[in-house]
């Protein structure tokens, strides 16, 4: 492979509710600020190309790869994969498959990403299912929270290999040597939670290789009492979305506080550039871009909701992540970790 | 029943990370607002006697009763249960249950309070099992979320029961002639969720009766999508623990945001009530207390971290539901709904 193959990126131009619009905005966001970028992309011509074109100066930065499937939000994952064997989204991944392209990114329906990933990336030895994990900022830093969606029902085996991918990713990802680990539960006594979190939790306390912290609240994921928070997708979407309407929650109460008084308008005024500072911390687009863990390829998964702003972030993950000359030792490692200590059944 | 008797409060002295000193002091702010209550106070008396001796003014409105066995929080539910026939939580249920009192308050083990009010108290014909439901703020005024963790395990029907439940009471505790009621998912989509979730959905969209919104999203619980946000008790309790977690996150990032600059700093400082009154409205403490509905009588579960503000909090709400006349009028509806319409197997 030549250097500058490993700057090609493959992008389904039709995934997300604002699709394809987002997905050519969002590459040119990533193009004007220099990125040596080449992006592979596949959709509707009529519908892409003309967007494409309203950037002649990044013309030669894209490449249009026509197809008229497209799998929307509301296909099953079954039908959605049977009957459209070259949506878009399918070809976007395969690109990577087939070392085309170093990553793919797609805002589309979730659980069809995930399958198609799975089916045509592969998994790595020893991975079931492969985790969608995101980061998010906390009281600390940054921690990694896994499942993201991906996986709405999850065994104890599930939760375990999440932890697992979690320690090896989290290495390179948050770049600290050992992140501590933890189990997302309903409280922190041993007793607490469901049959899938009290069986992982057995099994977590026998990894001695794992910096296993125990059970997490709710309220520990923006504490940053652990580096990575594993959960089963369901509750790991419905947390993560939390998170986002809570913050729009406050906003608002900040706002209506500050405009009840006098005072609070002119404190307002005078310290606009700190609440500046403050909408762009919160701004949930900079933390856009979801990893597929455990597979033998880059996918990143935009929110289908996301504007350009967004898709640009979610590019940029898959881009840094491409860029890790590690990627290969995550590999070994992470095969190493699962076929030694057989984990998986 | 004479009218004072409808005054009477049970309370859990031993229930609690910081019980039994925030179960009285709880009380005494309540009592000093000039309320007319007359608590029944389950613990022990070594302990639980001299917190009321402090208070000489409200000495007679406090009746002890010393019992040595308290459940923890890290006892599993069937042990607290058979090895301590006489814990101060189940004398405190019992208390409502022989009509000695008209509520209880309990910031014990929420699994052991959960059994034993059900055993107790029994449950409301057509119900399996009571949910525990908590009113939170959101964007356009508050919506009452249920289960907040007292059944980590539901099935299709029990998310369905939870949901007429929510209607009946919402329509008591949030003033509203038909709220609408969301049941909490990965999407909105039709195809989107569990097993779980996807068959309780299919029922509730065959009762008319109910205003059944849909699915609803993690962000949709603080948009106040809908009045009644339905989930099972493990997705309930990270999702609200969430929302806390998020807001002292925001909070600091403000904090944070305000110090870097003069501007902030001199804009802190004269903006200062707003913030005062934002982190009021913002303070956990203010909702706290969780009912559980569906049983035949009142208990109110307060936060087991909560101080005495809190408590004093969960002490209010048990109080306000007691004191609705109409009580007996929310039985008949919710047995009248649950039987005629035969949701339960």
């Amino acid at each position: 492979k030549s250097p500058i193959m490993t700057f090609v990126l493959s992008l389904d131009a039709m995934g997300g509710d604002s699709a394809p619009h987002i997905v050519i905005e969002g590459a040119v966001k990533v193009l004007a600020e220099g990125a040596p970028f080449t992006f592979l992309v596949f959709g509707d011509a009529q519908k892409v190309s003309p967007l494409i074109s309203n950037y002649p100066q990044y013309q030669s930065a894209f490449k249009l790869i026509h197809t008229d499937q497209a799998i929307t939000n509301d296909m099953k994952v079954v039908a959605a994969i049977r009957s459209l064997p070259a949506s878009s989204m399918r070809l976007a991944i395969d690109a990577v498959a087939k070392g085309e392209a170093v990553a793919v990114v797609s805002a589309g329906n979730t659980g069809a990403y995930m399958a198609l990933s799975k089916l045509l990336l592969k998994t790595f030895q020893g991975v079931d299912r492969p985790a969608l994990a995101t980061s998010i900022p906390t009281l600390t830093g940054q921690s990694l929270v896994m499942d993201f969606g991906a996986n709405v029902e999850c065994t104890p085996e599930n939760l375990v290999q999440f932890a697992i991918m979690g320690h090896v990713f989290g290495q390179r990802i948050l770049k600290k040597k050992n992140p501590s680990i933890g189990l997302l539960n309903v409280g922190t006594e041993d007793v607490k939670g469901n049959a899938v979190v009290q069986e992982a939790a057995q099994t977590l306390r026998t990894l001695p290789q794992l910096n296993y912290y125990g059970f997490v609240e709710g309220d520990d994921v923006t504490a940053g009492t652990t580096d990575i928070v594993v959960t089963d997708g369901f509750t790991g979407n419905v947390a993560l979305k939390t998170i986002e309407g809570t913050a729009k929650l406050i906003q608002k109460m900040l706002e209506d506080s500050l405009r009840q008084s006098w005072r609070g308008k002119l404190g307002y005024l005078i310290a606009k550039p700190a609440f500046r500072l403050l909408k762009k911390r919160m701004d949930p687009r900079l933390y856009n871009g979801a990893l597929f863990l455990g597979l033998k390829g880059i996918a990143v998964k935009s929110h289908g909701g996301m504007d350009a702003v967004g898709f640009a972030n979610a590019i940029r993950v898959a881009a840094s992540l491409a860029a890790d000359a590690a990627s290969g030792q995550i590999a070994a490692d992470l095969e190493n970790f699962l076929t030694q200590h057989k984990v998986n059944p």
